[in-house]
């Protein structure tokens, strides 16, 4: 700013002024000033805006980069926060930082709201963090409505629901679910699925182990179902990995999908429509979940009076195929 | 920083001073102050921090995180930048942003050093940001040394040379390469290629396209080779996208891998390890890469007029189940 100044003779009061947009200049003043700006390069540096406002307008996010699901909920945010004339300042969730870490790492950068992602966050995590935060959080993942944080997840119970319709319409009836009890939204799944299976008169099956859920979970479990005197007919993977390990297991395993089985997955990963994998799966729609994010998180920044809200993201069915009609035994 | 001032009686001059280690107060002083600050939950301000130094300890980091490799390479940088005292500001890259919206979000936050992520952005494209920018810029990806930017890439033509002869070692005569010709690091990939079946005097068939590297362009190059006359009898694919798309449908046209068939992929992404896709792999080290992006933005960052580098980093291959002894015809 001095720069600018010295360049154009003024005072840098004035060059301040009209870079900030304030009344105090002639439009011949404000033209030179804007003009000398672009022509030495001024930048306004954010840390001093920050200061002069009382509210920043940065939202900071924590993820963890190499979850299959939260990158893409994150571009989606970019989108959604500029929509409000919001920022986006990312901190990464590695296994050797702390989630406080990076949370402090955001506040110290003044954001006006913390978004974490990962439904692997337990509440009394969520908790410790909204009490030494001076501002509101919101958890993207399987949480429940509680008066301390927002939360946003996809509506899990009713996304796998629509799996088991699918197959039943095909004609199965032996049905299996498979799914980690320690992945965040496993009860939301599981009850979607003893729902449906009820509502169809059907018997359930039910794997579950304490564990991982990616594809070598999905693949120990492939082969405890090859173990058994006799495969269902249709599996529902508690996720896309769990489902895309079993997936392979099956094919080396000469298991013909979807003639001998069929399968469900859970996410829409990027993986999931690849040719040769092509599996039908519940989707849940990033760009939905990152603008309801946005907009918990905004809502509370603009109205902090209002309590924390629980938003629950529709699913769809993406039919892919990993699925088909019950073979005839 | 006022609140603790009117806290303890003293000015805020004094407590200033002592949050910034500088002389001039008592020892007793300095730990009722600390005492105090922690009491209150004072946090320092990243912004007024950044205004009072004249140099940040912050290094941008452009990615894109929805890239196969990047993420992993970010994670990296988090404990690369902390062993030397910076701490790491993200911006993704997404579809709907320009790299230089990124590019000057970081800089309005005073990063001190902006490493770029990302094969695919062009010399071109690289200078236009040095030009603007103020600080170092670092490229990690493809490029060449050059006196504008440092660049950390892997030694990609070694890699494949190294797949090369671990088939040729296995048997194999008819080795096929298989990849984008856009893809950042192609040159250098087929360079490997070329240079390695040369030497083992063995004739060249190289299958290249324009366009994406992924699993879709796998898949569409695996039903060009079954429509060949003879399969050759391993393929040495430019990425590990490629290598799984072509698994698949090979597997589904009943090709076995790797009695009838070797392959081999780049990278190492997580999917190379799943059980079932067990793909022989050149292993960009992540920790390397990220550690080498590192090392060079804060050596130009601390010595300004060092000039811009190039740092190679070493790849290993993989042996996993993709790659057998060729088949007896």
């Amino acid at each position: 700013m001095a720069d600018i100044a010295a360049h154009l003779g003024v005072s840098r009061q004035l060059v301040s002024l009209v870079l900030r947009d304030l009344p105090g200049a002639s439009e011949a003043t404000r033209t030179r000033v804007r003009d000398a700006a672009r022509e030495l390069g001024y930048r306004p540096h954010a840390g001093a805006r920050a200061l002069r406002r009382t509210r920043s307008a940065d939202l900071g996010v924590v993820f963890s980069p190499v979850h299959a699901t939260e990158p893409e909920i994150v571009q989606a945010m970019y989108d959604a926060a500029a929509a409000k004339g919001y920022h986006v300042i990312l901190a990464a969730q590695t296994p050797s930082r702390s989630l406080s870490t990076s949370v402090d790492e955001l506040l110290s950068h003044r954001c006006a709201a913390v978004v974490v992602m990962g439904a692997e966050v337990s509440h009394r995590e969520l908790r410790a963090i909204v009490d030494r935060s001076p501002v509101p959080i919101t958890n993207v993942g399987g949480g429940n409505r509680n008066s301390s944080y927002d939360v946003v997840r996809s509506s899990g119970d009713i996304g796998i629901s629509l799996a088991v319709d699918h197959l039943v319409g095909l004609g199965h009836r032996r049905v299996s679910f498979l799914n980690s009890s320690t992945m965040g939204p496993a009860r939301l799944r599981l009850e979607g699925y003893r729902r449906a299976m009820q509502e169809h008169g059907l018997e359930l099956d039910v794997v579950m182990w304490d564990g991982e859920h990616d594809e070598q979970a999905g693949a120990v479990a492939a082969r405890g179902l090859l173990a058994r005197p006799e495969l269902p007919t249709a599996v529902v993977a508690g996720n896309d990995q769990i489902a895309f390990g079993l997936l392979q297991v099956m094919l080396r395993a000469g298991v013909r999908v979807p003639q001998d089985l069929s399968v469900t997955g859970f996410d829409d990963i990027r993986i999931a429509s690849v040719p040769g994998v092509e599996l039908t799966t519940v989707r849940q729609d990033p760009a939905l979940m990152g603008a309801a994010a946005v907009e918990l998180a905004v809502r509370r920044v603009e109205s902090p009076k209002s309590p924390p809200a629980l938003r629950s993201v529709e699913n769809t069915l993406v039919v892919r195929a990993s699925t088909g009609t019950v073979p005839a035994r």
